[in-house]
């Protein structure tokens, strides 16, 4: 039976438990409720008060193709609401392994404690002396674990960042291919583990269980077809394989909504050099990889192993938002460049996407001039260390704001704003000012819709129809979320008529249960209440749900469009 | 006719107007008012939209004793809510001889725009290139100053934390003795005139006008009765004229109150080298001066000239929340140190109250070693410059917590608390929690009452009639703000009788108007009302009136007191 594993991370007790009253319960959908239900809405989310909650999904050690993403839940440093963080990576694959569906942290430990290596085993938890490691970068940390507990460890790491508190820190998570090359990325996450003093978490190298469907042979049936559907579509079978999410650069600046020089225009001009098509050439011209799964089990492979000039292993992961946070908004276009600052990232833990907008927002507030790739390396690499400007650009785009005394901040909830600049993708727009997660496109993919036409076509340019589109798309990632299954299957799913039925299938033959399309649509409102009953206790409202006056103000090229969308009209995107 | 001066700082235009809609408003009820009114709730504190306003109280330039206090509202860049910050100085003193009321900056330059030199004269305003002074600390920006206009100019300064938008920045007002030594302290105003490019406000040498009282003969006889009043109390004519405000240093120790190591305990056991009886010992024996009004017409002379060991002047204002923020809460006990630290505060521009509090979370945070007064004076003077160390510092208490991963942040609504724990003195913590001034004892100074036994005798560490005293403090603070008064005229306004009178027959003899006392409330309560307001739009909730949690969760020591207002229970502080 899966059990939830509770650490006290300043008694160093453990507990392992039955789900009890969150059972059914997986991946965000848990770990939003046990935050909602568990940690005090008021509390610092540095405090002892904070628990970080990592579970499965629903599917998560099932087998399915793609079910292995983990949910990181607690309340974020960043935002200061609830946060759910995404990541792949084999730690939700081994969890079920070990009958684990959940881990949670709690309390910390007393000033001046050490960082510790926490062992999770099937029947307990050993706390171990991370001195070795503490303030090591996070692929060498790796290495060192790798040492002691074998290659094929899976590991969670608090890089430098986290060690740090700051709060843009990731958790980084392995990878089948041996690297720390997985992010929970938004929300600062990984503070919440460097303030318990958990530098790494190893999970018992030795696992050996395996979840045994409860319909073996309904659970077959639907595997297959559940493959069948997601190579069946061209995003998930030809542009994400091809090309990795990367493949955007060129359709979204196309549709004049990559931001460029912190979200001035639509439009990059040196585009071509930061293409996903120039990326695959790059890659293949290496002997890199353009296919890679983030975790076992995956059929999607938009991961990558993008190698140097030298032909030695740089980085992977290397997404999209990435590209274009380096790259369009800082007006830099040296592709080795932005993918030396993915590995920076991934080395001191923070986040991509939160770095990209802090880079940015310090060139406008005369940290450093537009398009100085060599400059923003440097910044980047001071993250972690004593430098306070690594305290700076950890902290990310709204601390650096106030750093450089810069009033063009784009962010929501204490977020920075993605790759889409919402006056030319309004969906995503509308996704981005109501989420309970702060600015964030994942959690409701307007872009789909809006640019790539899938589930529908939905002008990007006009107000019509973009407050339903966010509104269940949000409830919809929020279910997806919930299986453990990745975030990209969605693609597959808006355009297959059975694919609801068959992920049902999944679960009903997985658990030997009787779970419906309403069972789905029920486990994502639900997970999205619980957030939302959240920030209502911390103090969030309605005013909170809106972009920065500046969009509203100053018209983007090429479509000459503005934001403009009342708080009013922006609630019925919320359930 | 006193006029409102609209200055444009990116047209360089400017139109004198009538008072019109804010006509009988004075001080903080008139830049609360307007505010109010004409800035977006939801702008970003240093965009174009806020609006930066200064005005004469309605006692403003009228001569009688202590109404030359200055009034400074604006969005703040630190609360993100609606500010006034209360300095005195000679500006409200001179601002009415040239028939101005108030003097409103509007709308920012062009990026890329220098800094200014902005000269107000009775009939224009003029521009001038303040490149020679930029980069300048106060005083040998203010001596620049001197050399071109005359030794008694009356200027405004934004320091160097100003220049750069730092969000704990003040302005700096020249005093009678030709230092600029006066802040409009709280809340980050000098970062709005930063953000504004004026570097330097002049009022024109020459100026000569003088207001007349509509009735001469009663406004002398009010105006002889209220100086009467002020010299009748003990506290308002020998304790702060004797020890200034630093006179509370051991009262409040001795009350348990004086926040200790970041606010971990009541009391500081050196207590004796920082207290305002040691202070006048050591400015007597360097021929400094113990009494000394910051402006023109003051007769209660709290402030005082502090010479160092050679005997050189080195500071004045020199207050107790200073002496207790980097003193008791830092663990410093150097009193020459803690002198060091104020005159830099000033040199650089910040807020004395602010940085004590940011430097003793630096110190949990492990930047810096408590007791540490060389190394705090190290860090002092980094702001302003190129490290990125002083950037953080002169962001305030809540960034340094980020930067060094602190979740100990005493302050309520971004702005740190001063110098009493609410807990053992817990009207002052209902006025923290409940002013929409954010963390801030004299928007309703309880501890006179608490304490120091003034208007009564309230129980500092019962609940019992504290929420009511807060109200009502709130409310007569607001009013004595907007009529220009010192707030320090409240200590004997509340033990005699004939004062509220005596205040509003000031008031109705110098307009030639009846002002009673239910206009002088109302005006308290109006300007508290357009504050709640601005407050409520911009996105302040009742949550955000509370404590942080910390002072509910650890008993304060020697009376093992903690914070136990429920959020509901504190509403009934505000009208």
């Amino acid at each position: 039976m899966p059990r939830i594993l509770r650490i006290n991370t300043r008694t160093k007790e453990f507990k392992f438990e039955e789900l009890g009253e969150y059972a059914g319960l997986g991946g965000r959908a848990f770990t939003s409720r046990l935050v909602n239900k568990e940690v005090p809405a008021d509390c610092h989310p540095l405090s002892a008060s904070n628990k970080l909650v990592w579970s499965t999904g629903v599917l998560g050690g099932s087998g399915a193709s793609n079910s292995g993403r983990l949910s990181c839940g607690a309340k974020s440093p960043l935002t200061g609401g609830i946060k759910e963080s995404n990541s792949g990576g084999q730690f939700a694959q081994t969890m079920p392994r070990l009958d684990i569906h959940a881990i949670v942290f709690e309390d910390k430990p007393e000033e001046g404690a050490g960082f510790s290596i926490v062992e999770i085993y099937a029947d307990r938890v050993e706390f171990k002396d991370a001195t070795p490691i503490v303030g090591m970068d996070n692929y060498p940390a790796h290495e060192e674990l790798k040492k002691i507990y074998g290659d094929k460890v899976v590991t969670a790491l608090a890089g430098p960042a986290g060690e740090q508190c700051l709060s843009a820190s990731t958790i980084q998570f392995s990878d089948p291919h041996l690297n720390p090359a997985r992010s929970a990325g938004r929300g600062g996450l990984g503070a919440v583990m460097g303030s318990k003093k958990v530098k790494a978490v190893v999970l018992d190298p030795a696992a050996k269980g395996r979840m045994q469907p409860a319909d073996p042979e309904k659970f077959k049936a639907a595997r297959k077809r559940w493959t069948e559907i997601l190579m069946g579509h061209p995003v998930t079978s030809q542009g994400l394989p091809g090309f990795g999410t990367a493949i955007l650069v060129n359709i979204i600046n196309e549709a004049g909504a990559l931001p460029t020089k912190n979200f001035r225009g639509g439009r990059f001009d040196k585009v071509a050099d930061i293409s996903g098509e120039k990326i695959a050439e790059v890659i293949e011209s290496r002997n890199g990889k353009t296919k890679e799964g983030c975790h076992t089990g995956c059929v999607i492979q938009c991961s990558q192993r993008y190698n140097d000039k030298d032909g030695n292993y740089l980085t992977s992961g290397f997404e999209y938002e990435t590209v274009w946070g380096f790259g369009a908004n800082c007006l830099i276009n040296d592709i080795d460049d932005i993918a030396t600052m993915d590995r920076i990232c991934d080395e001191k833990g923070v986040d991509t996407i939160e770095m990209g907008t802090t880079m940015a927002v310090v060139m406008d507030g005369g940290g450093l001039e537009w398009g100085d790739s060599k400059g923003a390396i440097e910044l980047l690499k001071k993250i972690g260390s004593s430098d306070p400007m690594g305290r700076i650009m950890g902290n990310g785009t709204e601390m650096a704001g106030r750093a450089f005394g810069v009033d063009r901040i784009p962010t929501v909830k204490g977020q920075s704003l993605p790759a889409y600049d919402p006056r030319s993708v309004k969906g995503v727009g509308v996704t981005y000012a109501t989420t309970p997660m702060g600015g964030d496109h994942t959690a409701g993919y307007a872009v789909a819709t809006n640019i790539l036409k899938v589930g529908g076509d939905v002008d990007p340019l006009s107000k019509e129809g973009q407050v339903e589109l966010s509104k269940n798309l949000q409830i919809a990632t929020a279910a997806i979320d919930s299986l453990g299954l990745c975030l990209f299957v969605a693609f597959a799913v808006l355009d297959t008529p059975d694919a609801v039925q068959c992920m049902c299938d999944l679960v009903s033959a997985a658990h030997g249960i009787d779970f419906t399309a309403d069972d789905f649509i029920a486990m994502g409102v639900n997970a999205l209440k619980d957030e939302l009953d959240f920030n209502a206790k911390a103090g969030f409202t309605k005013k909170d749900d809106q972009l920065p006056r500046f969009f509203s103000e100053e018209k983007l090229e090429p479509h000459n469009t503005i934001w403009d969308y009342s708080i009013e009209e922006l609630q019925a995107a919320k359930v």
